[in-house]
C-alpha cells in the first residue's frame, strides 16, 4: 500500500471510514437512524456531479412497519428478514420527469429540457445513469455518518414500482438498509486488480 | 450547517475535499496525472459496494494525442477543447460479459452467472447500474487524490463504442477529464433541498 497510498490526499481515517474498512451490512444494532442524520447525509453529497446538473434521485424512507412490510413482500427471501430488522430502509428511486427542473438547475443551456422532452428513451436512460451516480454518493454519505449501508437490487422492480409509485413518474433503483452495523465475520469478496480493469491508449 | 453537520463522523477536511469544496473542472494545470495515481484511486475505491460483488467497470486511459483525438471527434463542440487540454482523459465503460467472473467473485451464489447468461437484457441493465455505481466511487476517488474530475456524457455513445470497443463487449458510460483544477469562478448550480427529494412512509 505504501507506494500508491502516498498518492492520495484523503487522510487514512477517512479512507478507512468510507472505503477500506467500510462494508455492506446485513445486521445492525438497534440504534435508530433519525431524519436529521439522513438530512445531514444528503446535505453532504447533494452537490456530487451529474450531467447538466440534473437531479433525478428521490428517496422514500420506509419508517412505518406497514411501509416496510409492503417492500418486503417484493424482496427475495434472503433479503426479507434483514430488511424487517434494519433501523431504516430507504428506497432510492428516480424522478423520470427530472427534466422539468432543468431551466432553473442548468440555465446555461436553455434547450436542455426540450432535449429530454423530445426523446423519452434518452430521458429515462439519463435518469437511470445520473440517479445511480447520486445513489452512489448517498451510499458514501451514509458511511460518512459512521453508519453502514446494505444496498439491495435484483428484486421485483416492476412490483415495487406498482406498489410505491403507481403513477409511473418514479422508478426504483435500489433499496438500502441503513444503520449502525454489527461487524460481519465473512471475508470481503475478491475484487479485480487495477491491471485487469485498466487499458491505455 | 451546525445542526446537521454534527451528525457526520467524516472530518471537515475530508468533507470539503470530497464534496463541499470539490467541483467539476473544465480547466486544469499542466501537472501530469501518472499511472500510479490512477492506480491509487482504484485501490481506494475498488471495494465500493455492487450487487453480487459484480465488477463491470473498465477504464480506458487516453494518454496519447492520437487516442485523445479519436475521442474528441465524437464529443460536442463545448467538450472538445477542454478534453484536448486535460492532463488525462479516461473512458469509463462496462464489460457486458462481467458475469463470467461471478463464480470467483460471488461464490456464495453459484447460480449467479447462469442468471445473467439466460437474460441478456437484465445483464446489460445490471452492468449499467453497477458500473455507474463504480464510476461514482471512482470520481470520489479522484477527489481523494487531491485532483478534480470533469465527467462528460451526452456525447455520441454509439460512435465512441464503435471507435474504441468495436467487438461490442464493452459499452461506454462516461468520459472523465482528470487533473489538478484551475479554480472556476462560476457559482455552483442550485441543488434540490432535502425536503424536495425525501418522502416518508
Amino acid at each position: 500500500m505504501t507506494q500508491t497510498t502516498r498518492r492520495l490526499v484523503l487522510d487514512d481515517t477517512a479512507q478507512d471510514l468510507l472505503f477500506r474498512k467500510a462494508f455492506t451490512a446485513d445486521r445492525f444494532t438497534g440504534d435508530p437512524v433519525d431524519d436529521d442524520t439522513v438530512r445531514a447525509v444528503h446535505d453532504l453529497v447533494r452537490d456530487g456531479p451529474t450531467a447538466f446538473n440534473q437531479q433525478p434521485l428521490r428517496i422514500l424512507l420506509l419508517r412505518s412497519a406497514a411501509g416496510r412490510a409492503r417492500l418486503v413482500a417484493h424482496l427475495s427471501r434472503s433479503n426479507r428478514e434483514k430488511t424487517l430488522k434494519a433501523p431504516l430502509t430507504a428506497l432510492l428511486a428516480v424522478d423520470n420527469e427530472f427534466h422539468r427542473r432543468l431551466p432553473e438547475q442548468f440555465p446555461q443551456f436553455p434547450g436542455a429540457m426540450d432535449l429530454f422532452t423530445r426523446d423519452p428513451a434518452f430521458r429515462v436512460r439519463s435518469a437511470l445513469l445520473n440517479g445511480t451516480l447520486q445513489a452512489a454518493y448517498f451510499i458514501i454519505g451514509i458511511r460518512a455518518a459512521g453508519l453502514a449501508a446494505g444496498p439491495m437490487s435484483g428484486f421485483d422492480e416492476d412490483g415495487v414500482n406498482r406498489e410505491f409509485f403507481p403513477d409511473g413518474r418514479r422508478s426504483v433503483l435500489f433499496a438500502v438498509n441503513i444503520g449502525r452495523p454489527v461487524r460481519d465475520a465473512r471475508p470481503r469478496g475478491p475484487r479485480l486488480a487495477y491491471d485487469e480493469i485498466r487499458t491505455t491508449l
